[in-house]
């Protein structure tokens, strides 16, 4: 098996396009592949599939050998992958994923890609459907007590349910502290996921992560897009901001006409393999 | 550049064959080629070399751009790579290293070898040569006080120093708890590697190692070649044993007639890739 190994800001996958459809056994595979002292090494393990809806078909499978809908980074990465490949050659390319078809935008350089953008959808910002607890059209600097500190939070689902909260400094926040506390707080049915967030200037900000169910990471493009919309809610930033992670920078703009959210990152080719297994 | 990734016992390299001489700038190359996000990820840079004094030449540079003297594991990667791929026909090869030149035997099958013997050399048993603080021929089930509570420990070096503990469950062993304060011991001046052991028959034990200033591994091949010793000096094992380590099984045979120690263990080649960086 042909694999190229990719990232998007840190998050780093085992890409595939040599299938026509899903293979057997591709969870055991996954745990094989990902395996980062047995096997290559990896968050996830893409496969790029032939699609009826799109002009390919993302599918991921996770170091556990579970299956996520979406995931920004690796859609970056497939929009690298196809192009470089030469499957494509335009720059302009729409992605089936589990989570419905995406549109992609392909920035090249000497014939690579070298970012992407991606079309994240419409926020979802009805308090219920995000889901939290609060029954309201939006949730802006609504107040949050944990461990008998206050806190504002804003709260913006991409799909998946986010928890903004500005601060002055992220050096005095705790993030392995308090973040697994919002994750599980009762407010947010189906948990969610933490942003804390410092602002620079109206269209730089910084964020740390704490990725429900994981933990913290380097970098979460659905969570960049929830900080890049409760800026504005908030009033804090303009509608495109560069949002500094630990593995690197996305530029999330947040479309004043078509109200959807478009996020700009990097992805990054490591090395063609051939799999030994 | 070309790099086969190779796993002993699941402590991983990325191993390189295509230079003369060490490169500039190798220490910055280890960095970007073992980073687990942004590089190709793995313990060590292998880099396979010509020698005067043997058939090949290893040089190993860590994560973190630090070049150790010796791996028992790597050298068994660079036995089955060098055979592999057809840089030599013989299954008895020496290779220099930074700890001297040691002697190979490599177990083919279907043209590949599956397991490697490695000559790791004689044992040092002198208390202040391994070194401990205490002035004896042998340190054999010596007494240990740590936090209050008595131990019994036998010290060996191979090279490095090991400090051996024979347990009646590992279950029992709060090695994270326990294996700091043995490695930082005043009785170890340069430190200790230490082990914990649990004997199942004559000739079979598994061990749990806390690797100086590492912290808790998979596998340490000395470390499993201090057992073999600890057990026979205890009178415990005979002198051929298998160790079970988290990453897999070790055979060590503390030869009567040389006394030399002799591992063997297995060498895996993961996948054959180019680096695109």
């Amino acid at each position: 098996m042909k694999f190229t190994k990719m990232h998007g800001l840190g998050n780093d996958f085992a890409v595939v396009a040599e299938f026509s459809s899903v293979p057997e056994r591709i969870a055991e595979l996954a745990v094989a592949v990902c395996d980062r002292h047995f096997g290559a090494g990896a968050d996830g393990l893409v496969l790029i599939l032939p699609s009826n809806k799109a002009d390919f078909q993302m599918r991921i499978f996770n170091a556990d050998g579970t299956e996520p809908e979406q995931c920004g980074n690796a859609v970056r990465c497939v929009g690298k992958y196809v192009y470089d490949h030469g499957l494509t050659d335009r720059t302009e390319i729409t992605v089936e994923t589990g989570a419905g078809v995406q549109r992609l935008q392909l920035e090249t350089r000497d014939g690579k890609v070298t970012r992407v953008t991606v079309d994240m959808g419409l926020p979802i910002l009805q308090g219920l459907l995000i889901p939290t607890d609060v029954d309201a059209e939006q949730v802006v600097a609504a107040p949050l007590r944990v461990d008998g500190e206050e806190y504002r939070y804003t709260a913006v689902s991409m799909g998946n349910p986010h928890v903004v909260l500005f601060v002055d400094s992220l050096a005095d926040v705790d993030l392995h502290g308090i973040g697994p506390k919002i994750e599980t707080h009762e407010r947010f049915p189906r948990k969610a996921n933490v942003e804390f967030v410092q602002v620079h200037a109206q269209n730089e900000v910084t964020m740390h992560v704490w990725e429900r169910g994981v933990g913290e990471t380097l970098a979460c493009g659905s969570g960049a897009c929830a900080v890049g919309v409760a800026g504005v809610l908030e009033g804090r930033t303009s509608r495109e901001v560069t949002v500094h992670l630990k593995g690197g920078d996305l530029l999330i703009r947040w479309d004043e006409n078509d109200g959807r959210v478009y996020m700009t990152g990097p992805a990054v080719s490591v090395y063609d393999a051939v799999w030994n297994g």
